[in-house]
């Protein structure tokens, strides 16, 4: 049967969550769904979509099941629990991790997946509350080919560029490459804008000059305005940001591979965490950035 | 009279001057050019520039000098030495410095020049040897308003970003920012390209799916592929960016700033020197990455 003619289980609408399932929903007849606080999918219920009391029971009624909940901890509750999407999925079904996770566990569910005759698929995505919104995501996709063609109908729904990246686990470090670089990208944006500051100059006038050249990049033409005008409201918050360099130190660890800048990074902004701004957007990493100016300024 | 009609004299004939002298030429009826290595003022000795044997003689022939040289102590030689720049240039004639150099040095030269009736800018440049040899250059100004504006027809035969940032000094200061991203951008690639390989991911489609989210950058788009293919030619050289990154931190700690993220970059560039590759490209700074992990994984 074609994807579309699917029964899709859906765990986990939070603001992303919300928002692909509602695109799924719009392609598929049923969609079951299951959400630690229930209000929250109160939009996706109203359009149709049935509840379910516990994970469990959502792989119960569904063919293929989405999953998009925040960290590894809950991920591993959601598939490994007492009432977990393991102990309801009949033989066949696929169980498509939408979190940005490690891939270790990634590895780890498809295991545990396979000794029950289901099929595990880790696809994490970048794009942010937005790219949700517009389904827009770019998803990176984990996990065995045959399976990833069923459902690209499905993740088509949600994205716009859809990539197959390897066997299960390589979504997920695909992800981990996406935020290192990204790491290294925002260090160097609040670091550019704070000596601009320093320096006199009119942060708005420099960001013209450089822009558009080889210092060019999303966070500079989506970002710096934003922080120009004080805007520190979440794309993408702080807190999960943090998580994810966690994550991608540690797989870095178990590989050997030392990686200072990402770490640096990451020290930054915990700083931020420490600061308060844990739920402001990843561009908060000024707010840190102003802080330690600041007592270097009085030292 | 219009800028196109000023006697033009250009210092320093490198791979970026020549091509931004000739853009120049092209629009004016004279120009008198000086290069420590006369050789490669040849191009445009044959298009008709004349020779002037020191940056002296240059100043005496000109109305405007322009000068784009290599260190800043080759920016001092040029303007402050016996036969500097100074010693022969008449009241009002303009002085343009498009090296990037400290700006505390753009400042002085600013001092030094107005003490003779002379008019200094500082105009560094980015957008490398591409950017000179197709006039697409952003140029980054400082000086006065009223200067600046006198030879903007002449920056505009160079670049297509010209953006007055300030009083002398503030131009350099700009291209400091501009160095600043691309310092955290290129830790954040490399860190992002040497985890993707480790993890057993295929770069390049690794690359499909971060380069058009809020990853993406200049450089994931134009040198991550060098990098792949193992072309680490120079755009831009290692020992220039070393050079920039040096003054930034010089400037930074003037003004009591900490940038840890541009520090550590220096220090992985001072890797890449130190393993030989200082006039390889900027995307070298992967190969010193690489031979971090080597060890690592050796340990």
């Amino acid at each position: 049967m074609s994807s579309t003619q699917y029964r899709i289980g859906w765990i986990g609408t939070g603001v992303m969550g919300v928002s692909m399932c509602g695109h799924v929903m719009a392609r598929v007849a049923s969609v079951t769904v299951h959400n630690r606080t229930r209000d929250k999918a109160r939009p996706l219920l109203d359009r149709g979509a049935v509840w379910a009391d516990t994970p469990k029971q959502v792989a119960e009624a569904s063919d293929v099941v989405f999953t998009m909940v925040g960290f590894p901890r809950d991920v591993r509750e959601v598939y490994m629990g007492e009432n977990g999407v393991l102990k309801g999925a009949r033989p066949g079904t696929i169980l498509v991790d939408m979190t940005t996770t490690e891939p270790a566990l990634a590895r780890e569910i498809d295991t545990a997946a396979r000794a029950k005759g289901l099929h595990a698929v880790d696809a994490p995505v970048s794009g942010g509350d937005v790219g949700a919104r517009e389904a827009r995501l770019s998803i990176m996709v984990g996990g065995e080919a045959e399976i990833v063609e069923r459902i690209r109908p499905l993740l088509e729904t949600m994205g716009k560029t859809i990539v197959h990246q390897g066997p299960a686990g390589a979504g997920q470090h695909a992800k981990m490459c996406n935020q290192i670089q990204i790491a290294g990208t925002m260090v160097g944006m609040c670091e550019s804008l704070i000596y601009a500051r320093k320096a006199g100059l009119d942060v708005e006038t420099m960001l013209t000059s450089i822009s558009g050249g080889a210092a060019g990049c999303w966070s500079l033409d989506n970002l710096a305005p934003r922080i120009c005008k004080r805007n520190f409201d979440p794309g993408f918050f702080v807190d999960h940001f943090v998580k994810d360099m966690g994550i991608a130190l540690e797989e870095a660890k178990r590989m050997n591979l030392p990686l200072p800048g990402l770490a640096l990074a990451h020290q930054l902004y915990v700083t931020v965490q420490a600061l308060g701004y844990g739920r402001k957007g990843t561009h908060a990493l000024m707010l840190a950035i102003e802080h330690i100016a600041a007592m270097s300024d009085q030292a």
